[in-house]
């Protein structure tokens, strides 16, 4: 069975690595720099258990980099007060190319959390969808869909 | 010290990707798409304590597409049913591409489960072994060995 | 954005292999020839909460590959004594070519460990920084820092 993905290997990779790096960046809490790797009209949809939404900093939908910045600074500052270290795997990626040279990507991502002295656990798995555009040699994502797997609109029958 | 394995860089990639979209395909239900990346005569041996084998639906052997779907659907059947997600990461794969043509891989797999609102957690962490096939452009899994880390069995003394 | 890292494709995938075939051969216990993938100089430092580093049988900076290899091998024969597996998942590989043909990379990684008969959970979350070094047509590591989450040193601030 031919995969439904149209994209060559040094695509893929740089993709890989975009994602690397990006999470690093937020891992280290690096929100200015992290911030950058979205374009500054992205979009960044969530959908979550209804009460981590409204109860939390951020909304369901962010629009702008700014916006989008100021949520993950809030949940920086949250985690480092509490003295909390956040990991982001993401794995299982798949990529195709769009006609427009942007790219759609599929992943899924562990967010695993570790209280100081403490012992590690995956506090969260994700489901993203995002779509990516050029920027220069690189790649910036202009709509993300983040789904928590513990939201009813978790992504389990057959793909759209 | 040079690399056991004699593969080039864009077949790791394919074979990256093959496993990227067969897990994404299982974590989603697509009972249907996942098993169509199973040779036909594919046989799927699973290597887990007694119990798990013996007390749920999947014999530890299933020959076949039409018994791995079987069983496969019976899984996917019984964690909605419970409002479940599940997502399968494969890492750590090691390729080596046999004089036949075929590629055999080896793998470590986190299978992690979240309730519905719940947390998730590290359901089950295994090893694969999988011997794949060219079918067209693409792959199929013609023999799997799937090692539970929880069984005797499990392979922690060095490799064969 | 350009990626910061200077690396072209096929090294980022021959840098990926050598990971896995690395961690692959540790969760086997394997340590003679995980070993081998150590330069005979290599410096292995840890930097982890106090208690861990002092109260186990390694010491937060190992110095030569006999002794990186005697501290696995004393691991090893723990966890086999107490009949769990473990294994090591690494992921968000980052890598940069020096100048003088070495390469850095940075990678999180979660290792996951499963009791005999039991459920498999995160044990411990860490950041790995190494510099490689080329041997034959493979790698070696000449120097590895590697941070767990759980300490006070772990990177969770802007990246140097």
């Amino acid at each position: 069975m031919a995969p439904p993905e149209v994209v060559d290997g040094p695509l893929y990779d740089e993709i890989q690595r975009f994602y690397a790096r990006q999470v690093q960046l937020l891992g280290d809490g690096d929100v200015d720099r992290w911030a950058l790797t979205f374009h500054e009209d992205a979009v960044f949809e969530q959908e979550a258990p209804p009460d981590k939404v409204f109860a939390g900093a951020a909304p369901p939908v962010r629009r702008g980099r700014t916006a989008i910045a100021a949520a993950a600074r809030g949940a920086v500052a949250e985690r480092r007060a509490a003295g909390r270290v956040r990991r982001y795997h993401i794995g299982m990626l798949t990529v195709r190319r769009a006609a427009d040279g942007s790219v759609h990507t599929r992943y899924d991502a562990l967010l695993v959390q570790t209280p100081p002295g403490g012992r590690a656990d995956v506090h969260l798995s994700t489901t993203g969808r995002d779509e990516l555009v050029r920027h220069g040699d690189g790649w910036l994502v202009r709509h993300r869909v983040n789904s928590h797997d513990n939201a009813a609109g978790a992504p389990t029958g057959p793909r759209r």
